[in-house]
């Protein structure tokens, strides 16, 4: 029925010329279109097919024209310099890095469940990963007069999107300029998406992808980058995701007080079996699947698994990547999918499965969803919980 | 009595010639000396004064004479170099940091109360703050030599300290190449704390300072640098420093599968009020203090305060530094002291103070200690707890 909905041709509508979508995505919102993979699909593969992979759009999806395209540029000197994507493309190296993203809102239906926050009603699919290949930003700031002088100014880099609201207002967001400009920090303004152009609900033709960074700072459909002594000063880089006390509400909260949320925390969750599931018995074991990641390039080192709700624990066994490399110190930007055969107790019960990760700085995920509670629902990172039934054969 | 120990001269004894230690020191271990300051003293002052600072000590103090001090410098071209202590001190800048220090076992004592596990039983106060000063690591392994060439081939630069055991063997560890060469690492050759040369306990004359990385690799006495292909094949980087699951013991354990510790996770401890406190209704509120820190530079950005065990949270007033300056992104080397003033319940009974900490990366402490158990017992990062009585002036 909403996808009826979208095939409905109104020229009137902001959406109507939205991209179609693959049909197994499950839809939080249509317009703007938010939607996230089935959580046994995300696992089903280490690079997320781009079809499936979540898409968390903020207004509707702009039709650009390859060839008109401008990417602008400011503050560097020399004024405003701007970019066509044939240049882009040509006249810097291209680089490509797997990597995660995730939305700031992923699991919040389990804060959800704490106590009502604002905000889509995300499951544990908020996350995927891919290949994405482009010009380092770094590269192309360098190339533009980026240097010592304008180091000494800037501390941040806006990207505005070409999405624009009904009044005209873009997506827009900034990053830290050390993240920007690092050698090891690999943003990159990029054209591909697991090796093919970007499609549409992904930022067609530029995005900026900011590895280990939520991903409301990897702004798509990228239009204009500004060097900058301030934040973006967009909505949401200014009043939108970031972290409060779970004393905190719409009535006392000053969005002022707390940084806007660059790096992610460490983060996992049980893709497989899903909750409700029966297993038998006869089975003799369960096997248990999912993800983990962390922000900022630490490298998930472990993944700690109960069927006991956290009594006792089993250690996953962790895919890096399709070829086994592991990644560089520091640059661990792409997830780890996990798994683990566990042995069943003996009698018919319910089995609570718990999955908490550990990274290289030895971060690890809270217990209990209720103390990070916040009024956005965003760094949901508690001990992912599914309840499953092992059941005799016999009495079934 | 303990300090009456040392003063017996027995010149077969290798402790014979320790320092003489501050009488406010909780000694955890007289040889080789292990001590904490009492937790109310460490919140006295943002910068801990350098005679209760925590002293972790794995062998004996050598005694180094300045003169005929050498520190080697292995791994770079042209073979060993070997400078004076002049010369560390005149030919390269002299750079200032302030940075917390935490020995890995800091609140072990929380975990043996799960489960019994091996190293010193230490409370709440193995971390202490203080000003270093000295010639930057990467300043030194310039001038000596480093360039590309070196970089393509390295990945860790080991330390060795001058402090041995019965056998000869030095301590000794090693950090990422790319934490000593980066220019926003900060890691110093230190020859000063808090102004002074470095007392004998912090390893006068020259101790290398990792900020932001736990203490074992803040090696002390330094005698020898090498740049490597390799990690430090010493016990305390290869069999020791490591985390594990709470399901592994010293039968299962296999030190190769964990990374060794480098940066420390986020962290806090209330240092006011001490368990079994009994404060008056009639008081009306409480004030608790304490202190948070997080590894890797990342800033602590916020502090929650409970004092009913978790339910409902409060967010404590934090203070950033001396002169109130916050740090440069990603370099918030030095902890954050903490106060709030909570009221008081109406009615005469046990309040379970509880304090959690967020990081600029929105990593947060895990709730339980049993959870992140490991025979180890390092990495003790759960919610610190307090349990105080509150008891009606009346009835008392
Ligand atoms: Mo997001
Ligand atoms: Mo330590």
């Amino acid at each position: 029925e909403s996808v009826k909905k979208q095939e409905i041709n109104d020229p009137s509508d902001p959406y109507a010329a939205e991209p179609t979508r693959h049909p197994a995505l499950q839809i939080n919102n249509l317009k703007p279109f938010n939607a996230e993979p089935p959580p046994s699909m995300l696992s089903d593969s280490y690079i997320t097919p781009s079809a499936i992979f979540f898409k968390r759009n903020h207004l509707p999806v702009p039709k650009v024209d390859p060839e008109s395209y401008r990417l602008e540029i400011e503050g560097l000197p020399g004024g405003v310099a701007s970019l066509t994507l044939k240049e882009l493309k040509s006249c810097f190296p291209k680089h490509t890095i797997t990597a995660t993203l995730q939305c700031a809102g992923n699991r919040r239906s389990e804060m959800n469940k704490v106590k009502q926050v604002k905000g889509l009603n995300w499951g544990i699919a908020a996350i995927s990963n891919a290949t994405w290949s482009g010009a380092r930003l770094r590269d192309v700031l360098h190339y533009y007069g980026f240097g010592p002088e304008v180091a000494s100014g800037a501390q941040h880099v806006q990207f505005e999107g070409l999405d624009k609201d009904v009044t005209g207002t873009p997506y827009g967001a900034s990053i830290p300029l050390n993240k920007a400009m690092s050698d090891e920090g690999d943003v990159l303004l990029a054209y591909e998406m697991n090796g093919e152009d970007l499609p549409l609900d992904h930022g067609f033709p530029v995005r900026v992808v900011v590895p280990g960074v939520v991903g409301a700072r990897n702004v798509k459909w990228l239009g204009k980058i500004v060097v900058s002594s301030e934040e973006s000063k967009s909505h949401w880089q200014q009043n939108d995701y970031k972290g409060f006390s779970p004393g905190t509400d719409w009535d006392t909260v000053d969005f002022k007080s707390a940084p806007a949320i660059q790096e992610l925390p460490i983060q996992s969750a049980i893709t497989h079996p899903a909750e409700g599931t029966s297993v038998n018995l006869s089975d003799e074991e369960v096997t248990v699947k999912g993800y983990a990641w962390s922000g900022g390039g630490r490298e998930v080192v472990r993944v700690d698994i109960s069927i006991d709700g956290g009594n006792t624990w089993h250690v996953a066994k962790l895919r890096t990547s399709d070829d086994g490399v592991p990644p560089a110190v520091g640059r661990a930007w792409a997830w780890k999918l996990w798994e683990i055969n566990i042995p069943l107790p003996q009698k018919p019960q319910e089995l609570e499965i718990v999955c908490k990760a550990v990274d290289n700085s030895y971060n690890t995920q809270p217990d209990t969803v209720a103390p990070i509670w916040n009024l956005r629902g965003v760094l949901s990172n508690a001990w992912h919980r599914v309840k499953i039934k092992v059941s005799d054969d016999l009495s079934d």
